[in-house]
């Protein structure tokens, strides 16, 4: 059977990227770059002062030891000062105006008194290059300054307007169709007998694929039923890139899912993984490279699946790197339930003083609270028989 | 001088709900749960197999040492079995479905042989209650699965569905108003000369606002005239919950915001923090409630101000409970640069074979793409005057 190792390399193996688009910067949050970011200019783009102050010579203080500089200008941010600086003068500059020629550091208003003309320095020492932030020390003109597959997040939304980018390439979402199999499954709004559950599954891998910002995200159900199965995947098959099924994948009397799948020409690249929960998996792209997975229909299952092999699927599609896991010292002692790879769901506790993670209570990969109240899963590796308290292990956030 | 503990808990003091909406839940990821979710009938709602197999009284093997039994029904998920289990019967079971009446246990179908209406079991052992999820166990009808005030991520999403409902009452969101002052600054999209600068605060602060689903946001520039100003702040005081402004309020000539705040009937609650970067920071509120926020102009210090004090205020408002930054190790050497608490910026890095956090290369609070480049911020609060290689230190993530 495969192991997680190989069943996330072969998956990675047949990411494909859904192509490239250009956004106004307002819409662009959340997405991955597809272009490269240069300087438009060196940033600074001039020598700024840092500190509401005066522009002066420092060898007016450091050689001619002046106390007391006579006041040429006044520099507001957003102008450009007309007077050089020399021996024995100062301009008077605000925080981001561009330090006017001759002058070498600035001093901060905290620091002086100005009266009639004439400004008096309280300084015991004075730098050459002292509150100016110089043109070009941040990034010169033509740097790269975001690599090409950067999210943008706030801060990067940031650069990019900084730099003029009023549109931006950014890598294209794809369309996703979801898919919850069985039987006892009703959707939300319908009456539910006993006997029945919700839906949640397609809920969550809905919320999973919009952290990405994607919301081209079709949801139906399907009965256990070949012929049902079978125009409902091949509808999504025509029309999306990514097909997430949940339930019909295990050893059942009627878990037609791969069956089903293999008739509609999608390759089986892998069924079954080393995995706690979630064993049952089933992994397969179509001839024009669309991905389907086939998941067990437990909810813990799914989520782990989503974190485990989707997520991986779809950042490597996008040009993303893998997220890494935090290395987090582990509260508590578990023992392994079975020879594979076990995930479960745990919170971020203080744990001697730092960031650790401890398991939260959790029945079986039915439980629909438990995961709602944890903040990621942490891996019990198939050869780690046994977690003690303190062991460092990998936590993936949700 | 104020210290930023003394900051934050001046400004969580004021914060005031926004109150409270109805949506469909396809509306309501990332929000803010403002109902507490009570389970609507027991989870599981039934004793419920958790693997594909035959349903069994457990006796039959402890006791009785029987290894075959007879077939008396199947059972799919989603239908209900109408044959009651005896001693030496059996009823063929899928994953999901009820168990029937009788059977206390379910063996899994690899560990079976099922030839002409006869099943043959190859079990060493069996457990009353094996692979069954008992009715009640995850939660009891009534009980509160979900506190107030969650966050709607995809897992919480997930059980809401699961409980039924379509309709969620969240916290609703403030309206914000965003006015980036300065002669210097220009807006994207407009041609910029040397001494100019691109507006980039404005956009940080909306993906911050962007990232609890905030889309009620309106940005604006306004040059350093106390007319203009006035005129802006007014408008936007009239229409909005939250305010923020960058420069401005520092000591320059033309740092007309907190006289022009005060002027408009914006009560002051404090002025300057002690703080690296960001110091100058202005907080007040209006006699209806209203937050206003001056922030200094510089990126980064707005950006330490939004996870510094607006996101306590921000949550606070929501109903939501503070961060807790992460406590990691940090690896290097800083030494402190004033006598305040210092933020500065770092990313997440394997240490010691665990995850620390280490400074990223930083000139100034000026440095755009500095912080783009770095995961989130440590605190190097005032009495440490030295952060040692290893030391435990506060991390607060973008």
């Amino acid at each position: 059977m495969t192991t997680v190792a190989e069943a996330q390399k072969s998956i990675i193996s047949q990411a494909k990227s859904f192509g490239e688009e250009t956004l106004p910067l307002e819409k662009a949050l959340g997405r991955v770059l597809a272009q490269p970011i240069l300087a438009d200019r060196d940033y600074p783009p001039f020598n700024r002062s840092t500190m509401d102050g005066y522009a002066v010579q420092a060898a007016d203080f450091l050689d001619k030891k002046l106390s007391q500089l006579q006041l040429v200008e006044r520099i507001h941010a957003g102008s450009v000062g007309t007077q050089e600086i020399h021996s024995g003068t100062c301009s008077k500059i605000m925080t981001g105006a561009p330090v006017p020629l001759g002058a070498d550091a600035v001093v901060r208003v905290e620091d002086t008194q100005e009266t009639s003309g004439l400004v008096t320095f309280n300084i015991e020492t004075i730098r050459v290059g002292q509150n100016i932030a110089k043109q070009g020390e941040d990034a010169q003109s033509g740097q790269e300054i975001l690599s090409n597959r950067s999210v943008i997040t706030p801060q990067v939304s940031g650069v990019l307007a900084v730099t003029g980018n009023a549109q931006v390439t950014v890598a294209r979402l794809p369309k996703i169709g979801i898919i919850s199999t069985g039987n006892e499954v009703v959707s939300l709004g319908t009456p539910v007998q006993t006997h029945q559950i919700r839906d949640s599954n397609a809920w969550v891998v809905r919320g999973f694929f919009h952290s990405y910002q994607v919301d081209e995200i079709s949801t139906t159900l399907a009965k256990d039923d070949k012929a049902v199965l079978q125009e409902t995947v091949a509808g999504f098959l025509a029309d999306k890139d990514i097909i997430i099924l949940s339930g019909g994948v295990s050893k059942g009397d009627a878990d037609y899912v791969p069956e089903i799948l293999q008739l509609l020409g999608v390759q089986q690249i892998f069924h079954r993984v080393r995995i706690r929960p979630g064993g049952p998996i089933w992994f397969g792209t179509t001839p024009d490279g669309k991905a389907v997975f086939g998941l067990p229909g437990n909810p813990v299952s799914v989520q782990v699946a989503c974190k485990v092999f989707i997520e991986p699927y779809l950042r490597t599609c996008l040009g993303l790197p893998l997220l890494s896991p935090l290395w987090l010292p582990f509260s508590g002692n578990r023992t392994k339930k079975t020879p594979f790879d076990e995930f479960f769901p745990c919170e971020l506790i203080i744990h001697n003083g730092q960031t650790g993670v401890q398991a939260v209570r959790y029945n079986s990969s039915g439980d629909i609270a438990a995961t709602a109240k944890s903040d990621g899963i942490v891996l019990q590796p198939a050869e780690t028989e046994q977690l003690a308290d303190n062991a460092v292990v990998a936590f993936y956030k949700w």
